[in-house]
């Protein structure tokens, strides 16, 4: 989702609300677990409930040009958006989509607003996906932008980089990398073809 | 899909087309290898093309409140569209809907625009769908109308039928019955209480 679709949610948070330590990524904090501690820890430090974080992301607006290219995409072929996002964060800018089906993580929410714990839906749920899918005859594109989704982009008939950073187009030199919406509806459009 | 969102897309066909015989369901001819081949010679012998019968359904609606019930469910959990449709034939209802995820069937059409063969995606693709999905730990709610769903509600966490048949009723009397996307909306709405 983020990245392909939407910008990053957690930098708008930090931006927004003018905390820059909301912005660390796992780039920082390499284990997911140890950072999403701390983003909990900083919000509740800072009283950031979940209708603060819904408010900012609201205020976001998906990609330029995302919308199209869902549309064309899922007038083709079954969508399904595999994000290490939460439901709760992802409503505003799922909405603006179309509501595609997200499969992603939930929180625990407070009476209060009180963003509490963070419950991982399984663990490498991106890749498992893929197989899950599998089993049901589907061929598989995957695209993602990131590490995290390189597991999912190998278990994948097709896995495909949309506008990476240099680094993971670096260790990951097989997938073929795509840089816009263009060259995504490009690329798949050849491998539709019989 | 057909039933729960959609009207039934062959009795549109055969009225469009004033062929009667287009009206058979498995409740006529139980077996539906039999009845889909029955099926594929009406559409040859009367040279019915994939481009008439795409007209036919683009002049279909979806059920009425089908959309706003749609929009409803997706706006609280991944929802996914599990159909013994075929994709050339659902996509002028699926557009209507906001292009849901459907999982469905394929046909094989040939340059001239003739059904010339379908290919189920999977044997019992319903109750498979479920498994899959099970796998990614998610809780699954089915809905469906009638006997080719049943193993599909059985396989889920919960099963509902939707306005069903009374025979369907009558063979399946443990599974809760609602009417009309009120009801549904109101069982749903009980299970997502904490």
């Amino acid at each position: 989702m983020e990245g392909v679709y939407t910008p990053e949610i957690w930098i708008g948070v930090a931006e927004k609300t003018g905390i820059p330590e909301l912005r660390l990524t796992t780039r920082d904090i390499s284990d997911y677990n140890v950072l999403m501690k701390k983003r909990l820890s900083i919000l509740s430090e800072n009283r950031i409930t979940i209708d603060d974080i819904q408010g900012v992301v609201a205020s976001l607006d998906p990609l330029p040009g995302a919308l199209d290219f869902l549309n064309w995409l899922r007038s083709r072929m079954p969508v399904i958006i595999v994000s290490d996002t939460y439901t709760q964060f992802a409503g505003p800018l799922m909405e603006k989509l179309g509501w595609p089906t997200l499969f992603c993580h939930t929180l625990t929410i407070g009476d209060d607003g009180a963003v509490l714990d963070y419950n991982l839906r399984q663990p490498d749920a991106k890749r498992k996906t893929v197989h899950a899918l599998k089993a049901l005859n589907y061929d598989i594109i995957a695209v993602g932008d990131s590490y995290n989704d390189i597991s999912m982009l190998h278990a994948a008939d097709t896995g495909i980089l949309f506008n990476p950073p240099e680094t993971v187009v670096a260790d990951y030199p097989d997938f073929p990398v795509v840089r816009d919406y263009a060259g995504l509806q490009d690329r798949i459009s050849r491998l539709l073809e019989p």
